[in-house]
């Protein structure tokens, strides 16, 4: 017997990247950041855990200080959430809740159907182009919210910023979600928007680019208003949701501006080089703008290469549905894990090639 | 303009304690643990930050391995929340959601009402009798889910084990939450009656007796079955919502057990030295099984003495609604700190006296 409602009896849920335990593999399947986390949002993390007996700061004001500095906007300007996650939850319970249709490309984070689902949203998967890339007329004919990842995943492809200031103002009276999860590794954040459109909430996140996976802090900017708005969802449903030790992490994290430009010019160089190498040996690779490459080769199907990889010790992403299956997506490590599966692929595909 | 959906125009949020920073009081507003967090807990925690830069465990297996050790049920009844107020809400929104009645205390844990606003649920708030406690009869006649907070928020009264069971027993077909947030400062859990019904959930929480209200840890207790349709709700939500170093420490507060012992028999000794004071000034007491009071004084309204003891830095809380406006609630702290407390309450009662 469930008690669960039955509403909910053919749920779908998101599946996370594998955390597989039975060997020690070299892991670029969660798009993690391969740089350790920075000195001083350890120094500060250290400070803050015999706090942990106090309830944290529920606006997070020293965070949220930090942030809107950084991003030249106001502290009632942004929101902080457990993870990107959290607040786009927050966005599609409360934003997107309703008759309005949603529209997102039909290959993107596969969390936001997970949530569309579950909030009860009616919403339209829009079919890329077949080079993967948005046509941008789809999502300017007015009359839907939309909410589109820049760079999108798993392909890493990334929406100039006038295409996506072409979406937002082709109607200002629905939502424009643009989730910026990759955005440091090589594109323009549309965060400066904010200030021109009420229409536009700008996600983003620390665990990527600011090596934060694991401590869970995400954020949204907007105007005042939408951010209120969102603060009302957050105080229905988990007013303390970014615990102490993390948001002094993220605020390390943050001022350390320094170790994060190092170590994400260090990635897009290893993406760079990678990409080469990949494209040498025959693969097809999307234009990459993310700590991650999305390929496929003709001698080898995607399923394939991800088990032979696995079973070589690396541990790579492969989606199981029609529209993904030729290809992998792989994390960018740090320049000598890539070598290595570089060197490793190469086996495979004179294996492969000998068959 | 909003955004917001309208169904949420008139969403009353949660209100959570005060966070004052205009001077150092002594705070005794939000029933934090007085005492620092577990050298074992701090050091496990130190001992992660620098794995920050990978995902959690989205079990979160580790720690769910030690809860169910601790608690002598399996892993797989266990669900970890970022605090118990998100696993409060995944039951809300995935089980209470409905036309089922729920039924809870008219005086109670607020942010049930909350929950039950946010996600459309067909509610009723059962009249508490006059001396506060809950009228079992109540809640045995069938047909409607039920959530009580055992022992009870804000008045700290605790109902005993056998009438939790006749409401469990009384309607299995219903769903009995049972929120023991407080459970450790004297009460009975009802966590060894999961084995025989499966209609019952019971919650708790790292944030009271395990000083960790800063980490954000909150568990649920139930059968596999009703485990896994939260975890669907889970990963429909948020996967990874309990970051490392949090999941670290909660893994050392629960091996520390002698200073959970320790820590939680002070409290115990401290507050009842505190009720017999309080009585001796006249109060009206409540009989508290948790780490806080709730008490009355004929002679003093309680908003006025709130805010008198606030100008003499002493934070209590008091809630400004008809049924709780004369009572002020008051977490217990340190022994010294309630000594002060009940020094500058005898002032305040001789002023008060004299006008």
């Amino acid at each position: 017997m469930s008690f669960l409602n039955e509403i909910y009896l053919n749920l779908k849920p998101y599946t996370p990247g594998e955390q597989l335990n039975d060997k020690n593999y070299i892991k670029l399947n969660t798009n993690e950041n391969p740089y350790g986390v920075s000195e001083k949002a350890k120094r500060y993390a250290e400070e803050e855990i015999a706090k942990s007996r106090l309830y944290p700061d529920p606006e997070n004001s020293l965070l949220a200080e930090k942030i809107a500095e950084y991003y030249r906007v106001d502290k009632n300007q942004v929101i902080i959430t457990n993870g990107s996650d959290e607040v786009l939850y927050f966005i599609f319970a409360g934003f997107f809740t309703g008759n309005k249709k949603l529209l997102f490309p039909n290959i993107t984070y596969g969390f936001y159907r997970v949530y569309a689902d579950f909030c009860g949203v009616n919403y339209y998967e829009v079919p890329l182009k077949a080079d993967f890339t948005i046509n941008t007329d789809d999502y300017t004919k007015g009359n839907a919210n939309i909410i589109i990842a820049n760079p999108n995943a798993p392909t890493g492809i990334y929406l100039g910023l006038s295409e996506i200031e072409k979406i937002i103002m082709a109607d200002t009276k629905s939502l424009v979600v643009i989730d910026e999860a990759y955005i440091d590794f090589g594109g323009n954040s549309c965060i400066e928007l904010v200030e021109k459109y009420d229409n536009l909430i700008v996600v983003q996140t620390f665990s990527k680019s600011r090596q934060l996976a694991g401590a869970r802090v995400g954020f949204a900017i907007s105007n005042e208003k939408n951010i209120s708005d969102l603060k009302k969802i957050k105080y229905s449903i988990n007013p303390y949701n970014v615990n102490r030790v993390s948001e002094a992490m993220a605020r390390g994290a943050i001022e350390d501006k320094e170790y994060f430009d190092k170590t994400v010019q260090k990635i897009i160089e290893t993406r760079e080089g990678f990409v080469c190498s990949l494209r040498e040996k025959g693969f097809l690779v999307l234009d990459s703008y993310t700590n991650f490459v999305f390929a496929k080769h003709d001698k080898i199907k995607g399923k394939v290469l991800y088990s032979m990889l696995r079973d070589r010790g690396f541990l790579v992403r492969h989606f199981d549905t029609a529209l993904l299956t030729d290809f992998i997506r792989i994390s960018i490590g740090k320049k000598e894990d890539m070598m290595l599966l570089i060197n490793e692929i190469e086996n495979i595909l004179k294996e492969v090639e000998r068959i």
